[in-house]
């Protein structure tokens, strides 16, 4: 099996090539065209099966194996951000304020080249490969519940995906049965005061500071509420009072989102929230809409596809350590395909070793290490041939 | 002199005409290029003597009576503001985000209508008319100063202007003697944090939750640090934050006002707004940029041209008040004129009586009762009739 | 008459005496005992009709005069406040925790003083002269209101009172027409929230987070629903959560005065304290109990009395300023006694020209420049003179 | 060894009335007299060797096996909390302010009776039990370190101890291995500001604004800057604002509690707590004085002692489950015996299943299910048999 190493070796070049190329023309969450195009192009030309427009506008890809057997499905997600790319690189997006901040471009690109490596070895295969390239990852409803409801995991007998992960070192992996991602969900309030002239406060009620002190007092549910020995988290992103510095705020909008792992802090939150504001404006004779939409549930592993993968991970030469690693506050729609069939998501590091540190995903600085892609790329195709080989 | 009500009288359609004509196709302030040319236009046909672009923008039409003698000068303010119209009136602004939401197109209406009653009793006048019409009231550093070192006040001995003013019933013209419009100051920060993944706050320096916290502490310079017996107001009317829900914000902007009455008000909140922001987010592990720039002076009325104009007021049929008012919390670049020449700046009620209450001036409901146009008109035409008959 | 300023200047160093012994010996409003006693004493060894008891622990004196008239009363209130003093004087307060830091220690020992001169003066008194010696200024509700009920102003014509200014230099005498003092009104608060262990803050409701909450918002009701062109001051100073460091507070209890000039918004904040108070416990699941108790009225000068006060002072020599002043946000229970006579409040100037700047009045470093009891003595001594003469 | 569990039942009524004759006589930490002079009699009567005054105040107890081997140490607390109890129960505390609201006196109640019945068995014993009665756990720096200073583990080869727990069940006990307890650090700050009349907030610096906005902002540390994978907690217990309702407060006294798991979060908050309250004093004119404390350590079992202990609670009749918890996040100075000696802290299950919710520790309603007791005394009476049977 060192054939997969030494070739997915010679494709490097290719991936970096690929990923940059997508890192230049990055698409936002739903509005996905050119991206899903370059893809099944791709596929096609290797000529694997290739199915467009799945749940929307996913891309599957299938390669059969020699001889029959198990199906294994690897899955990469391909949108981008909403952010300006502050990077000065020379595959610095080309689309203004939309940039790929999470490293989504890499897990195209080596799942594409891996795609390519794992169809010349074709005849070790005994069962199929399925690559599953999603659509809308970084916002819910996301793309992994239409692309099943499509039947992207029909006939899958297991799954696989991987994050690159910048705060992580190049040569680490990070593997977790149970919990590994939390639930992830949005939070949108409008609140109603009245506008008037900046200098009649007393004719007005100021929405801008009514926001402030929800904003303020939203600290106390996760210092106060939440039990200290759970993990949760609150934070507004998104705090929106647009008008001429003269004047009252009619109204403002604050967009935020709620982290956890458990069901019972997750609905204490969703209620505590709305009591918060409710209270607050009604105290400031002000009204508020209020809208909690629950996001993608926690990704949890299966144990046994868990060990098997952290047993792979041992036998990537670039990979330096397999460990078990806390959960992230983060989440990802790989749950959807968790709950219809056993696999695992883990963790690639990919910081350059040469940094003291990266900046953090989803910042406008956010970059990796690329050589993050070749332990990936091998783990997953390894953990492919093998659990198609001893079938 | 009965000579100039009826005239007036016999043109208030014209007057409403023009108005909602104005209303229609509001400019921004510092970006007026029609609404002048239509005024140029208007003195021109009259065959009065017109400068435009004074100081920038500003157009001055002349009208020197039959014999010499003093000049007067009235002035109308004609630029509109950044806000969108939500009135469903014949007259609602035709330019998205654009609205005459202070009046400014009552002003200059009230202006060109008297202008061409003036000019048909020009055998009545010793002396001269100015008609000062300025552009940018609305923004600082506004019209009024370029214009006065453009010239707009050479010659002149005396100057009046109003403002039609919706909360104020029809009928009531408010004077005071001394500061009747404050000084009006303009802030803007930008504070700097650390943006990240809405799940890693640690990582970050959430500017929302700094930005937040200083409009909160904000509310304890008037509280607590401002004399009460002496006034001041400070107010956000702008908080912006623009960015995924799900992300930690990186910076936030906010712009706010500052009205006061005295110098050492103003500047004690200058400085404690700094020390403010500046110490919030040292101790958030945040910095920020702190602008403060000030705007117009106080608007100080002259006694004996105060004591002239209420007088006259008296004598307009449609007056059934004349009274002294507290001071308002606004600004006005009016400050300027009277700084160098006697005059009088005052308030034409202008509340239909039908309405339980008017929306606020700057609001996106504003309207006025357009007869107050006729009160504003038949005063400062009196008033000029006066001034140069008995010189 | 320059009898009488030269009596008292006799007289000065027993007025320093007496004003030194009460300040040592200070008494808490409501449980005043040697200093009544002390002051009925020396009143009755002058030979004057004295009447202790006065509505609870009032003491009144009078002084007829040599041949009928009308009747002046003077007032001096008695009371000290539960501050321990910081000063090291040699009169420093001997009772623990209780100081005379608000001057009425001198303005009985001025009362005192004066009673004795214009004994010796009775001749030169057409009419009578009523000293009231007031309990209780400083607590609602206050000594004035029993005393009157209990006739101390009975068949009085005029009253005149005055307070040692420590901020306002020694020379300057104020006074005003109109309002000069505020509506003092006092609120109480205890929150409930639920105690416990300080590490389990879910299974408890934090009450100083809540009153911290509380403390924090009621600032935006100065600086946001009052009219800025009207005074209003809200001040907490009694904050009360004893417990253990690592406990969570079951209660706290807050303390706090409001202060106003018109009934309008003395009742607006009456009513946005409870409901800011009630609406946060609601959304921090605590309860709260909210008192509001209205203290004095505005203390309102009466016009004529006013410019009565202000023209004898004019001749008092150590008066170098009598000025207009600007109304003091703090009440004064003599509020009372001009709702039934007529009469002026005046304010004596009490900063020793050597410092730099005074303590304010409450202050546990407070003092003020023994000399201005003289200008009290003789400004009132002068005006029951004249008062009392050309009758 | 059934003989220990029937000699236990038969003296379940004298454990019952030792408890409950300590509760109804509490002592402060730090201040017990008559609790370990009871506890030394006791064990006197006993026969046992009997050192007082060990470290300060406390007591041990030395019981001699029939023959020689392994010492085990079993340790109860005895200190009471400065809360004024609200039960109102035959056992009351007679003490104002001062209440066994911890369980201590369960503690202690279960170790005397324990030494009655193992004296009784001392035929059985190959070893010694050494009995540690510790004064002061509630308040550091505690009385466990200098007792073990002070020798109380000389020649000790295990200890043990356990903790009523009222929020558990009875019949359960929970074990853990590694840390059970957390760190429990104290902070105590003061804000200096500058005092004045309630009516001129502008001429002073209020203190308790100031620390309101500290407590405010202080919400931040736990909702912010802390991983939120990482547990900690932040309580203030303690707000001391004392003044009448109408002075502005010159300073403020805040004490509070730092709960972590981790050296490293323990460091991040003792400095964040610091810039914080200096940055917010420094931004209001005020200053401060900071202390932070650090309690004990985090509470660190031993493994195999853990498991030990988990074993013999299997065999305990009343014992009904045996479970892995949770950390707590609680400091106990227990931390400082396991530091030096292997041994176990466990916690023993004390809700009356009649109860629906059982009232938190340092609650002034708390109370415990006394049959606790006697769980604790068989499961710690039997670890000591059996640990001192098979050496």
């Amino acid at each position: 099996m060192n054939d997969l190493f030494s070739a997915l070796n010679k494709n490097y070049d290719e991936m970096v090539s690929i990923r940059r190329h997508l890192h230049a023309n990055p698409e936002l969450s739903f509005q996905e065209v050119m991206t899903p195009k370059f893809i099944a192009d791709y596929h096609r030309k290797l000529g694997l099966e290739v199915r467009e427009g799945v749940g929307g506008r996913g891309v599957v890809a299938k390669l059969p194996g020699a001889k029959p057997g198990k199906t294994v499905a690897l899955r990469a997600d391909f949108d981008a951000l909403a952010i300006q790319e502050l990077n000065e690189v020379p595959y610095k997006s080309k689309v203004d304020g939309v940039m790929h901040a999470c490293g989504h471009d890499g897990h195209t690109a080596t799942l594409l080249v891996l795609a390519k490596v794992l169809k010349e070895m074709r005849s070790e295969l005994a069962g199929n490969v399925v690559f599953i390239h999603q659509f809308a990852e970084e916002i819910t409803p996301g793309g992994a519940k239409p692309m099943i409801e499509d039947g992207c995991l029909d006939g899958v007998d297991v799954i696989f995906g991987t994050h690159l992960w910048a705060p992580t070192p190049l040569g680490d992996v990070l593997v977790r049965n149970g919990s590994i991602m939390a639930a992830a969900d949005m939070f949108e309030i409008t609140i109603h005061g009245k506008g008037g002239h900046g200098a009649e406060p007393h004719n007005s009620v100021d929405a801008i500071v009514i926001g402030s002190q929800f904003i303020t007092q939203l600290q106390t549910l996760v210092s106060r509420r939440v039990d200290p020995l759970k993990s949760a988290v609150v934070s507004v992103g998104h705090f929106e009072a647009i008008n001429p510095f003269n004047v009252i705020a009619e109204s403002v909008v604050i967009k935020g989102t709620v982290r956890t792992f458990e069901e019972s802090v997750r609905t204490l939150l969703e209620q505590e929230i709305e009591l918060l504001v409710k209270t607050i404006c009604e105290g400031a004779h002000a009204t508020c809409d209020y809208h909690f939409s629950r996001g993608y549930p926690p990704v949890v592993n299966h144990k046994k596809e868990t060990q098997f993968i952290a047993d792979i991970a041992c036998s990537v030469p670039e990979v330096t350590n397999v460990k078990e690693c806390a959960p992230f506050m983060i989440g990802e729609d790989f749950a959807y395909y968790l709950e219809k069939v056993p696999g695992t998501f883990f963790i690639t590091g990919a910081k350059n070793p040469e940094w003291e540190s990266a900046y953090p995903h989803h910042h406008a600085r956010f970059d990796f290490d690329e050589r993050a892609m070749l332990v990936a790329a091998k783990t997953m195709g390894m953990a492919t041939l093998k659990y198609l080989k001893h079938k």
